[in-house]
């Protein structure tokens, strides 16, 4: 869009003093249709925390679920609040010191409205739907790592884990590329987060699940002992959740409702994620001798993950290609980290880690930009990772040696929703204990007295 | 938005017919991002509505579950009906009488697009996007009694209920601030809600629950004896779609997608939101000794509640300060009606009206504007506390002196959903009764035949 | 929106550079915001797969959850890539061929961006996002067959039945309408689709229900046995996001964000919807005694479907109407194919086919354009009814005589989730499996030490 003389807009406000942007190369009604979209977009990209929390209930077990949920609800909260307070201005510093490696523009955010008209964006969107929109991303990557660690993770010590992480490591990583440092000077492309968000939260979520080693009775006796999931309803709703939190995630990376960039977006991302489906389905068909349904859903995230690097910049047959290879990607890696004693409870470090490695190479293999180059793309993966999973062991490191890390032998066997919360996720067994402690004992252990039990089945 | 002489807009209209709209002051372009904005709003608010079915399905017992989905599906097709028929023109009536006290522009709503140009509300949406926007608000008010009057209130009666309190009571308190009516006049101020909607629901809720008296076994010998929801994931995914619709609760309340107006209040919304969740987390692990996540949830409820008097007109601080307030405030707002025996299985009067007041007032505290006056916040928190709570009061005592309010001992004890709708809302528990009238009574009581359930177990 | 001289544009073009789009009518505001709404239609539709999803697997057994899951992931995923493939160029091939009834425009969509200027559809939306809406659509129609054969159909049967239909059948129907075929040259009406995506998903649905037979257990000895539901939380999440969902299926059928037209169709769809609902549940309280949920659930379906043909041309009070007929019919109907054998789990070809051609036929009883004919959509109905069904019929016919439709005995007996994916989709039961495989055998069957369950009661 490019931007005209000022002469020449002035002489248009005194036609339409409504078009009072067109100096800034879009008309009031861009900006406005921009911000709409932006908005929608930090909408969407907020359901995703939900997807998040659905999902990982889903894949785990049904002692542990009520403490999944509080973590997820505590993360977005606590993301929010800490990328108002430090995050945003570590991600987005305008001036770096250290060679690009840091910088930082001062706590909290602005009340007033300066910067909120089209000069701040080029009429993309407002400061604040900035902010927002950076905030729920922001969030998104330490959600992550709460998957991994599932079932296992002490409350507390991955509460201070995800605030540390949302909060600083984060932000500074994600100003190397988003924020103009170093790796944005040197060329890499990283369109909507492969490695940004979900790597990071992929670096987190390894180094956390090391560090906490395998549930009791995952691997007994060398054996893969594996633990399905309680839920399957819960995780399919977190899937399609995430797969339409994604239509914000990528299409609001473009930074605007710019009509042809947007749509090229959404319709690469649901490309990847469709053929990401099928290529898991017949992958882990094959491979398992059965259709597993936790692999197709983790398929779709693979191609979402994957695709999201070059949502923007690859072909409509690469984003086939990009999503195929991403769907059986995850469906190996599965098997890999279950081969070296990795226990990812959901799956997340190879959704998001490996396979934000393979979309962010993509870049180098498929855009249609000749600037992005494969060697480059190489060395923002590796130095992400370096920092990202150092980060990580650092943090979780330092809490495993003070605070601890995994809960007792017990609490786990009980259960974290008993252990850590004093309750249980659900009691869907039918008329129950507030009856009994009416009418005395129940007749069978499933507490429901036999007469009531009789009428259930009539 | 300054409007410009028709002359200069005649002028332009001869250069670019595609721009008509420019004489209102807004562009074609703005209209119809407007537009496009307040409908994706009124749809954000409708999803509230499952988020308040699985909120409230969630934190009650599983016998409950088939009626309150019954009564949250019947609650918002009645709400839409009437709100056309009644309730859209008791609430906007143009002209008021009686002192601004009650107003009737006559029954129904229009087809003909009279009106549905940007002179209808300058340019900011449609008639019938208004009335949709404002139709999926009214519905929210009853829904708000749904849960405070759950697992004991009888189906009829709620029904007559909701019907009457959504078609005739919010459209007309409505009518005082938002429709221009006497409060309005006076300076009150309630940008999206935290009264109008909020309060004046948790009054019904509070009316509602003192007539009926606590549940079966709630409060034995003095003893408070807690009733655990059966369905956490259900009440997290409520209260993650509250929160989600609550960008279209307070962010359509600008009634236009004014971007710098609505992009501030999506974000005093979400850190209000986040600052309520993170003090109830804090203040119940303090209260109880443990991390509590339906105060964790109605924490989120709490700040999302508080911030809707004040959304667009607070400072980025005390958005934080007031979603703080906000969340401690439901903590004990729960355990004091717990004292004085007002059963709430949600806690929808903590939230709803305890919270509903705090934002109101609050906007006397923090408002920019000093236009706004706390005695003033005041005045109109205890004007819809007397004829809220006083209509709710009537309307229940007649149904409880002509229909009856509660359901028998026998079918409280048994579950509503059996007695009230002869089924339940759930039967997960694996092959079941149709297999039993195939093959013959099960090996066991559970209702599956052994060997199933030994592949179960493999 | 009349189109202006070139002249006139270019002059304007000299003072406005921004306004580029001028000379289509739109200007560059109105182009973006048309197409974020379109976008957002996508994605509306695009959570309508959940809605199938969730509102199938709580209607249905819980044996047969993780089947059903299973399905609509493969279908929306399968659906997506072969209409890019396929069916976005059969179903608007732009020329035809055999009078009307065939044309295709070859494989695959474009990745280069002609296309993507307000040429390409008025200004109304993007070729991309055209390819996205559509595919969207073109996924639901294979979807609604998945309810009516769920719980006995074969996996790989139906997998072949649903890309074949999306990819081949709904496309080349489709275009004889809305890709400008022989009955869009008749004068045939269809606004959203109740027939083209409605009728023709419940003609599908109708074959294989027939062909398949009953469930076992469901029809005994001439008595109707019936089987409900195993998660009605999950069929109220599954009714309340198709409601949204079609706020972009209707809303978006404008194909552009004009405001009346897009903000009067969404108020006849949501008025139809719940004058759908409370129809169904004063029609089945009256028929069966009791209110009933998952009637009050379909009669918001039977609403939303019969309103969809006619959204954009009947009157408010017309909606209404044809809301409260289609959820009286709903009811009938599900009694009668009850009555004649057709064993329907989800009510999928009462609600879709049956109010489709209701809604279909209304457009020719309630349109307020006098070129709308009763006639022609009696014909566009049975024309649809023969190819739909008889092309169903024949993909059904071909997969039973060699790879066989349905399940054995034993596998449906058992359900499909064990059978044909090897596991459960629910494990709620609280501390279990794990557990044991550590502490050795539980004390009782439901897999719970008692020491355990002894705390759970605590």
């Amino acid at each position: 869009m490019k931007r005209i003389s000022l002469g020449v807009a002035f002489g248009a406000l005194l036609l339409l003093p409504s078009l009072a942007w067109a100096d800034d190369g879009v008309t009031a009604g861009q900006f406005t249709a921009n911000n709409v979209w932006m908005m929608l977009c930090a909408g969407l990209v907020f359901i995703m925390h939900l997807g998040f929390a659905t999902l990982e209930s889903g894949l785990t077990r049904a002692k542990n679920t009520t403490n999944i949920l509080f973590k997820n609800t505590f993360i977005v909260s606590a993301g929010i609040l800490t990328y108002a307070a430090l995050g945003f201005n570590l991600m987005y510093p305008g001036d770096f010191s250290l060679g690009g490696f840091f910088g930082f523009a001062g706590f909290g955010i602005a009340t007033d409205a300066a910067g909120n008209t089209p000069e701040y964006a080029s009429g993309g969107y407002t400061y604040w739907t900035d902010f927002l929109f950076q905030a729920m991303f922001a969030a998104t990557c330490a959600t992550i790592v709460s998957g991994a660690v599932a079932e296992r993770v002490k409350l507390a010590s991955f509460m201070v884990f995800s605030a540390v992480f949302v909060a600083i490591v984060y932000p500074i990583l994600g100003s190397w590329k988003w924020g103009g440092g170093w790796l944005d000077a040197m060329g890499f492309y990283d369109f909507a987060g492969s490695t940004l968000v979900h790597s990071v939260g992929g670096w987190g979520a390894l180094a956390g699940a090391w560090l906490l080693g395998p549930r009791i009775g995952k691997y007994v006796k060398g054996e893969l002992n594996p633990i399905p999931g309680s839920n399957m309803p819960m995780a399919a709703i977190g899937v399609f959740l995430l797969w339409l939190g994604w239509f914000g995630f990528n299409g609001g990376s473009v930074l605007s409702a710019d009509p042809a960039a947007t749509s090229f977006t959404l319709v690469t991302t649901c490309l990847a994620a469709s053929a990401g489906a099928l290529a898991a389905i017949f992958t882990s068909w094959f491979a398992f001798g059965k259709p597993d349904l936790s692999m197709a859903l983790n398929g779709i995230l693979a191609g979402l993950v994957g695709i999201t690097a070059g949502a923007d910049t690859v072909g409509i047959a690469s984003s086939v290609v990009i999503g195929v290879v991403a769907g059986a990607i995850v469906v190996g890696s599965v098997i890999f980290f279950d081969k070296i004693k990795i226990d990812d409870p959901v799956g997340a470090i190879s959704v998001h880690l490996v396979c934000g490695i393979w979309g962010t190479l993509a870049v180098g293999i498929f855009s249609t930009n000749p600037e992005h180059s494969f060697f480059v793309q190489l060395v923002g993966v590796g130095a992400y990772g370096v920092f990202a999973f150092g980060s990580a062991l650092l943090i979780f490191g330092a809490i495993k040696a003070t605070m601890g890390l995994r809960v007792t032998e017990g609490e786990e066997l009980e259960g974290l929703d008993l252990a850590e919360h004093g309750g249980h996720a659900y009691d869907l067994a039918g008329p129950t204990s507030i009856l009994e402690s009416v009418t005395g004992p129940a007749s069978n252990h499933m507490g429901r007295p036999s007469t009531t039990l009789a009428n259930e089945r009539a």
